[in-house]
């Protein structure tokens, strides 16, 4: 994922996973910043972002903050309403890459980020009823960087469960957000997340033999289909496999309805 | 799936979607003959025989009947008791050995069986889970034959859904069992049937764009990864992937306990 040299950027939203992966980086003597994006969601944000501010100060740690707003020209609840897209889309796809840029703009090469193996098994739950063959060529604890202008991004929690990661965070102390994002109430992937974990209550196991049978048996087939060329976005210079990048996209959508 | 022309094998059980099956390909006037494959389980067995015998009388066309006991050694419960793999497994492989060996010995290129889109989307969910990278490979509703002792299998009904098969035999007055094996009771592919009905009442087409998603896209990813050479079984002479095949060994465990 990583060497000992390397600085690490950390995506953090204030939540327990991505504050405790940044605790367990600074423990173990890596070299990290944190990353906050503010989604403009309310006091959602507001909250999550003193969190992660109260976090670094603690432990005298940079913090980059980046607002989605001013790059996309409008708050994810803005954003929601100016796209067909769902919420949750528009919003990853402006998090994957304010993520890249920010890591590419200060010098990182890498983007750690705190997803566990439930959010990483319903993932791929989410991307197998509909057979994505290219979401699951991508999905993966550690994405090379396939062009100069992309960062790698990893996920080193992707083995423990979402219980563990809770856990780990309370018995550290670490003081991070407990309410979801309100945008998510109703969303699949949380719908997926139940789903399995009844799997899981009927055969123990269920969640990580999902995952890890996929990783270590069934990525590569798909992998084999998906092989697309990448170049840069002739707007903003970002990498996209088009002419002009998903993200650009959604920012044109934004300010056509603003 | 067959031409015209061909002599169709059908699997009856006795069930509504096999005579389903039967019935249609009688009435759209191809040349068939059922074949019962009798699993020795007490009075669910009777009863099914029962059906198949009286449907086809009806209709004036040919049942073969086939005693798994007489090839096995033991009847199916007996097996069970004999072997280590689940009941549904050892009862699955006998099937398939049976049907194949049938269809040879009395000249059907190809027998076809009544699975409908809820077995054929529980199915693929099963090896999902678990990612089972050969039977991803071969599930499809229509297996060629790759070798000269292995008939075609097809599944002309893997489109309709469960309600739709039970609509038609109920509506074309066919007298099925309703009983579910005795042994199924607890089956995984029933835990997973009813979780796929929970996310089809979520998202109304949930299993067909599951199941057809997988044939139309992933499936070719699979075929790519598992291309076993097959021989004839030195014991038997049927078709297998290794030296004995999966059926004599069955067979053998049976004799040693009995």
């Amino acid at each position: 994922m990583f060497t000992r040299d390397e600085p690490i950027m950390v995506a953090v939203s204030g939540g327990k996973d991505s504050l405790a992966l940044w605790d367990v980086l600074i423990e173990d003597g890596y070299r990290t910043a944190g990353l906050y994006l503010d989604l403009g969601i309310y006091e959602y944000s507001q909250e999550s972002k003193a969190k992660c501010e109260a976090f670094a100060s603690a432990r005298g740690q940079k913090l980059y903050v980046e607002r989605v707003a001013d790059v996309v020209g409008a708050p994810i609840p803005d954003v929601q309403r100016a796209t067909r897209r769902p919420t949750c889309s528009a919003c990853g796809l402006s998090k994957r890459y304010l993520m890249n840029r920010a890591a590419l703009e200060h010098g990182y090469p890498v983007v750690a980020t705190g997803h566990n193996l439930d959010d990483e098994a319903a993932t791929l739950f989410g991307s197998v009823l509909h057979w994505q063959t290219d979401a699951l060529s991508r999905q993966s604890p550690a994405l090379p960087s396939t062009h100069p202008k992309l960062v790698r991004r990893v996920k080193p929690l992707y083995r423990l469960s979402e219980l563990e990661t809770a856990g780990y965070s309370f018995l550290r102390g670490i003081d991070y957000i407990v309410e979801e994002c309100p945008f998510s109430k109703g969303a699949t992937s949380l719908a997926h997340k139940e789903l399995l974990n009844r799997l899981e209550e009927a055969s123990p196991g269920a969640k990580h033999n999902f995952l890890f049978g996929f990783l270590d048996k069934a990525r590569v087939a798909f992998e084999r289909l998906e092989s697309v060329p990448l170049t840069e976005c002739t707007r903003c210079g970002q990498v996209t496999t088009g002419e002009i990048c998903a993200f650009c996209k959604l920012a044109d959508q934004v300010r056509r309805r603003a």
